[in-house]
């Protein structure tokens, strides 16, 4: 299995590069083939909007490449999934996506478009606490579609995405079908004012509001809010769900860390 | 003319009450009725949202009040902004509304129930450099409807928000109809690439797109940005109105600091 590795958002760092090769050859059952434009910067980027466009629209055009895995997140990837879409290449369809975080914009697009596409650990997630965990289960996911990889109590069809990433989708051209589906949210680095804020905006949406069910996923790195909220990130998100009659599902096993469990999109898992 | 002060979002300081009563007591054209709720506070917000809620319609209700001042921004406001709707008070369509920032939910929904509001000064804004300019700005126009205190470029049908604020209510029963309308941004601590992240999301709007043009206001304390994101927010602004053709009309006199210029919303000014 050959997997390409391309940065749609910011520039992958060389040692987690050299970590996740290192991986990939003793585990002897996967070819990684890492784009050089993952290390080009651009300002905030990892290589201009044509540069980041044009590296994922080759691998995708590859006849030799069965995976597309997604190197960080960041941010960007936003600015290019729409180009993409207007003409996606010929064997982009038999292909497999996985990533997650900003990457969420790109699944989305994907997704819509009719490819198989999967929220799940990147490259970069190789340098955080036990991040080998993370990457050997993508590989898990991506060469033999272990269903141990999975978020445990995935029904279908499911969708997981980072919170802000999601709130920043709706009313775009990426925007999924969440009706009748289980949606998976996470989010790291944001004060609970603003998880507040955007599971107003979320919930407000009627298409959310057609989701079966929503699984809460891990909420890390919460910077401190002066004065203190008041509610945790489970009490918001239970508040906005009742709010908006959406059925709160739990907990559930995704999220910026090491444990971040696979969830493939809609209903084709396999 | 008296005006009521209520805090639909985060607790008043006392010292900026104290403040904004001496410049009202000199000028002697107007007289402040600040709500006690203005100094509870519940965790994040300046009281439950019963509390705000109950002193908000308290205001609107009451026959011998002339114009309501949103104290503050912060957040929270959109937490009671629909439930506000579902019954306003008779008597409340007569009064102004002023305020901005995250008052900006409250703004949006009181307009779209038929209401005279307005974008501009907070009391709280006192407590900022040259912030005695603001205050008397907020109040040449509550007591005398001063055209000083307009946006200078404003033509009518007009609206100003926080991008942050805009983004977050598209979708929700709160979004204006921005068909024809100028339509007027500001930010103030976002990073560079939340700043572009809110513009693909909000230029993605049809309604939005609908707008006869954009201005941009102010965006003040960007924290830095690693790396650098390498355009500034003109550039990003500029950008986004090209990508989804939303004419750009320039800058605009609104933000989060004393120069922050009125802007009523849609086309009843007077």
């Amino acid at each position: 299995m050959k997997i390409a590795i391309v940065a749609p958002s910011c520039t992958l760092k060389r040692a987690a590069a050299e970590q996740v090769e290192a991986i990939a050859a003793a585990r002897g059952d996967c070819e990684l083939a890492i784009h050089p434009q993952c290390f080009l910067s651009e300002g905030h980027f990892a290589g201009t909007d044509q540069q980041r466009l044009d590296a994922l629209r080759e691998v995708m055009a590859d006849e030799t490449v069965d995976a597309i895995w997604f190197a960080r997140g960041g941010y960007g990837s936003n600015r290019i999934a729409e180009q993409l879409l207007t003409d996606v290449p010929s064997g982009a369809h038999r292909k497999l996506y996985l990533g997650y975080s900003d990457a969420g914009f790109l699944l989305a697009g994907l997704h819509r478009a009719g490819l198989r596409v999967a929220h799940g650990p990147m490259p970069q997630d190789v340098t955080r606490i036990d991040g080998e965990a993370a990457v050997q289960r993508a590989l898990d996911w991506l060469v033999r579609r272990d269903p141990s990889a999975l978020e445990p109590h995935l029904t279908r069809p499911a969708y997981a995405f980072n919170l802000t990433v999601l709130s920043c989708l709706l009313g775009t051209p990426l925007e999924p079908d969440f009706s009748g589906a289980e949606l998976l949210i996470e989010e790291v680095s944001e004060h609970h004012y603003r998880i507040d804020r955007l599971m107003f905006h979320v919930t407000a949406s009627a298409n959310v509001r057609s989701a079966r069910q929503l699984r809460l996923g891990r909420v890390d790195d919460v910077p401190e809010n002066d004065p203190d909220f008041g509610h945790d990130e489970l009490a918001i998100v239970e508040d906005w769900c009742a709010r908006s009659g959406i059925r709160f599902g739990g907990r559930a096993a995704v999220g910026h860390d090491a444990g971040n469990r696979v969830v493939p999109f809609g209903s084709n898992w396999d």
